[in-house]
This record gives structure tokens, C-alpha cells and sequence, in this order.
């Protein structure tokens, strides 16, 4: 293990593959064990009675590099029997319900962590233990931590009447994001059980030496976390040792529906759109060489803004955008 | 599809294996819409969440003829990927945790049907619309029926100290059946939520022309149909157009447990123990030709005794006993 700074604690608010592959740089380049990655649990899920947290585990497979690298998601050398399978259940199933989702794939190993999560959750055992567990199991040493132990669930409201149902009406994360492969407009969004949840790992964050604001989509990755009572004031009284990464470059997203979304709710789909976002709470946003044109209009929001390269497409990029974060922060 | 009675409606009380070759057989002998399985589930378990009904799927399988033929349970084909996967989670589990369960197998084919059943239970379906469904999915035209849509749960009481257990102590049917592989004395058999469970078909089963107990376990798998309140009473009370088969062939059961369990509870294990145990509810009983010499015995019972093969070993063997069983019936 490579340390190459004197930071003790990270912490790293983080969504799916794009925050996965940051901490994965960070590994190369700071003390795992000194490293807490505080993971969105809002697209959590419930499929055939099997508890899913699909961020949470891609942050642990790309970490135990298991991870499908294609996909960004799921298990490299999977099979999909069990879904195969499945089809034939789907034209017994009656009107109105939702068994046999055939929208929603699970490998037939990536089932196994779905099995022991489920398992545990039966136990009484909370999300925090269930996922360290997962972590001790694929060999993770970084600090897996799902953002509450409570339920939150992010709904998307859709913008007009479309496929996916009536203007107004609400849809699980999972059904805009998997079943309608996010492709409907949408006019808000909302975390069901986030006033009332408690947050993990406050008082870790508020001691942090750096908090970063990981590559991840703002509104519903970074935006659950955000919503839990009491995260945005530690972040806020802590700004100067917050570091954003823009998920959005040259005014899109790598993956997801970041920029689209970001559009539909009013805000600039662009590095920019995401310094007004994060200003009150953090002091420094790291862009994309491509942006660098915008370094002025984020300085004048009054944030620090470091150009670089962010597309991490291997790991050499994903270790020197984790060593330019922790070098951000001012000390 | 051969009809080769008169008789109308056949039901037969069912475990797993050998009811399922005797129904397999009976499908080649009667109009299998006018047959009805009443299967035992008190067999069911949860495991990681899903719903599993072991007898149910065996008897769906083994019609559909889907059913690995060796193992006489689960798919042919089968692949054991999401099992394989768990095992990396045995070595996190706390003390203490049944989670990841190394002693269940649970093939990747076989989880959609688990898959299915858990997604439907959580919308409220009850268990006899659920087994439709999948045996529709089978394309099973005999009708099968959980025997209740109530949870009955079989647990078993251990008759000395050992690696299940200590003397007294009770353990659920599956860990007794799979995990300890039926090797432990049992001194007692307890159905739990039998005395309050609602049973299925009780008015088809007055109704029916010919009932069959089918060549099933007396104790486990007869055993929790007949526990239900008022199945014992039709039972009696249509008596002479009840036929049995003994699932005890020279002595010993051709699978399972059912010849130690007998003996263990204070019955002979032999086909005139198993007329001892059904002669209040049946007429007739069928018995293998190699225990032709318990024929007179089994009359002074007060039972009718029909010797011919009972070892399904083929389709034609099964076909053939299901006519001798019909034909047996007075009418």
C-alpha cells in the first residue's frame, strides 16, 4: 500500500460506479483503513423478497476489482440462469402484478450477497453490520458504510404523461432508472423516510480531515445523503475541507442520467451546474480538462476549482485524481 | 392423454418423491383436470428470504418432467453458481448467524421458482393461487393444492444428545432432513399451526370418486395433511373409496427416512405397520409383491390388500399402479 499523504481520515460521499472507481484510485493512494466511504442507500430495493443495495455493492465489487468492467455493475464471468429462468413466469403472472420483473437482472453469483444481506436483515442485524460483513468477505479494507440503517427510498415524479405512467406520479428509483432505462422526464424527486433517518457516521464526518464529494450523480446519489437531518449542516461547517469531483463533463454525464436530470430540474448540466449546487458546502470543485474554460465563472461562485483530468478510465487516472482531491484540500 | 376410468375426480394425498411418480403414472391414466394433488407443505421454509415449498416443486417438476431424475428433486441441468458464491459469506457470518446456509442447495433454475412464490406472497397471493400459477407455468394440468394456505411448520424432537442437539430438544423438518441428513433419533413429531390451519379441498375430498394416499412418508408427509382439522373425519367417513399405497417395500422406504422414523416411534416398519396406520382412514391398501407374504395379515387388520410392483422405476410401472389403485376402489 502506497500512503502517500499525512491525512488520517477520508471520508468519501459516494454513489455507484463513479465513486467506486474513485476509491479505488484512493486505495493506491491513502491508508484503506484510514478511508470511510459513506454509501447512498436510496436506490435500494426489494425483488423477490431479496434486500438489494446496488451501490453499496458496486463499491464493494469494483474494490475487490470482482466487479464487471463492461457493465460497471455486477460480477465479472457472471451467468444469468436464474433470470433466464424467471421468463417463464411471466405469463402466468396476473394483471397488476410485479413478480418475475423481467427489467431487473441478477447474476446468479452476485444472487449469493442479495441471499446473505436478506439473511441478516431476518437476524435483526442493522445495514451498517451487514455491510461490513459483505466487505470482510470480498476483503474491502476500506470502511463500507451505508449512509443510514434506516429505509430511504428515492421516488421520481414524472414531468408528463408517458410510458412510465400520468404527469405527477411518483415512480420507484429502480423502475425510472432500470425499467425505463431512465429515458422519462421527470420534475422532482423525493427521499421517502429521510427526515426521520439517522444518518451514519456524523460525527465521523464532522471530524474528517478531508470530505469528498465523490464523482456521483448530485441529485440522486449524492442528493440522498445530502437529504438525511444534519449531513448538509456538518458539510457546511466543515466546507473547507470538502472537495467536490464534477460527475458532469463537457456537460455530460459518463453514465447515468446526471445531466438529463439536472436539466429537467432546472439546474445547468455542466461543472457549473454542479459549483452552484455544492457551493455552500464545499470550498473546492475539481473539473475536467475539458471544462477548463469554466474555471473562472466556478471561482466567481466562490469556490476553489482545480482543472485536471477526471475521466478515470484505468487506475493510474483514478490514483492521481485521489492524490490531486487530497492535495486540494488546504491544510 | 389416455382416460382409461370412468371414475370423475381423483384426489390424491401427496408428499414429494414417490407421490409425484405415482401422480406422473396417474397422468397416463386419468384425465389429469379431473385429478387433484393435495400436497403436504409442512415441509416449507424461508431461506435467505424466499419462500421454499420442497414437495410442491417436486410434484410440479416431476409432471412437468423437468425434475433431475437422479437426485429426484430439483431441475435437470442444473447449475449451482449463486450456492458456490455464498460460501465466501460462511466465513463472516457472526456466531451465532444461520445466514448462508451451506447445507441447503438450491440450484440456479430452481431459485426463479423461490423467486416467483416470495415475489407473489408479498403481493398478498395466497399459496393455492400461487402453486397454480407456477404449475400453469409447468404447463401441469392436474390441479395442485397446498393442503392449507395457512403456514404449518414440522418440527421434529430429538430422542438423545447429539450433533443436532440435546434429548428433547426440537429442530425444523429441513434441518433434520437436509442438514443432518435424517440421521438423528427422533421421539416426536409436532405440526405447528395445524390445529388452526384451514385446509384445502376439504369439500372436493368428500366429493372425490376414488382418494389416494399416495406412497409418501405416513409420518412427515401424510403425517401434517391429516393433522389439518377435519381431513381425518372425511377420511373415515368415505372410507371405502380411500386407497393406500405403502411407501415401506420390504422393510425399508425406497428414499427418506420414513422406515428409521417409524421404528422410532414405537411402529413396525413394514407395509403392515403402515395398514396399521391408515386403516381407520382407508380401505385398501396397495403393497409391493416381495411383502405378498404380509397380505393375510394385513386383512385381519381390516383392510382390503392388493399385492402388485410399487417400484416406480419407469413410467409404464407407475402408469400400471395407478390402474391397479383406481381399479381398486369398489364402485
Amino acid at each position: 500500500m502506497v500512503v502517500g499523504s499525512k491525512i488520517n481520515s477520508v471520508m468519501v460521499l459516494a454513489g455507484g460506479v463513479g465513486a467506486a472507481r474513485f476509491l479505488r484510485g484512493l486505495a493506491l493512494v491513502h491508508d484503506q483503513r484510514a478511508t470511510t466511504a459513506l454509501v447512498n442507500t436510496g436506490d435500494d430495493t426489494v425483488l423477490h423478497g431479496l434486500n438489494i443495495s446496488p451501490d453499496i455493492d458496486t463499491v464493494i465489487y469494483t474494490l475487490s476489482e470482482a466487479i464487471d468492467p463492461q457493465r460497471g455493475w455486477g460480477l465479472s464471468n457472471e451467468t444469468w440462469r436464474a433470470m433466464e429462468s424467471l421468463k417463464r413466469y411471466v405469463d402466468v403472472r396476473p394483471t397488476g402484478s410485479i413478480a418475475a420483473p423481467e427489467w431487473f437482472n441478477l447474476g446468479d453469483q452476485d444472487l449469493a450477497t442479495h441471499f446473505y444481506r436478506t439473511a441478516r436483515k431476518s437476524e435483526g442485524a442493522d445495514a451498517s453490520q451487514i455491510t461490513s460483513e459483505i466487505a470482510r468477505a470480498w476483503k474491502v479494507a476500506q470502511r463500507i458504510v451505508p449512509m443510514t440503517n434506516n429505509v430511504v427510498a428515492t421516488f421520481v415524479e414524472l414531468a408528463q404523461d408517458c410510458q412510465a405512467g400520468k404527469a405527477g406520479e411518483q415512480i420507484s428509483f429502480q423502475e425510472y432508472f432500470v425499467k425505463y432505462q431512465h429515458s422519462v422526464a421527470v420534475r422532482a424527486i423525493y427521499f421517502q423516510g429521510a427526515e426521520t433517518a439517522k444518518p451514519n457516521c456524523i460525527d465521523e464526518l464532522s471530524r474528517a480531515e478531508v470530505i469528498v464529494i465523490a464523482p456521483s450523480n448530485p441529485i440522486v446519489s449524492i442528493g440522498p445523503i445530502r437529504a438525511l437531518t444534519g449531513i448538509d449542516e456538518v458539510l457546511v461547517a466543515n466546507r473547507e475541507r470538502v472537495v467536490a469531483i464534477s460527475p458532469i463533463i463537457g456537460g455530460h454525464a459518463l453514465k447515468g442520467p446526471a445531466d438529463r436530470m439536472l436539466t429537467e430540474l432546472g439546474h445547468e448540466s455542466s461543472a457549473l451546474g454542479i459549483a452552484r449546487l455544492y457551493k455552500s458546502i464545499a470550498s473546492t470543485l475539481i473539473i475536467d480538462s475539458v471544462d477548463a474554460d469554466l474555471k473562472d465563472a466556478i471561482e466567481r461562485e466562490g469556490l476553489r476549482c482545480i482543472v485536471t483530468n477526471t475521466v478515470m478510465s484505468d487506475l493510474k487516472v483514478a490514483g492521481q485524481l485521489a492524490q490531486t482531491t487530497l492535495d486540494s484540500v488546504v491544510r
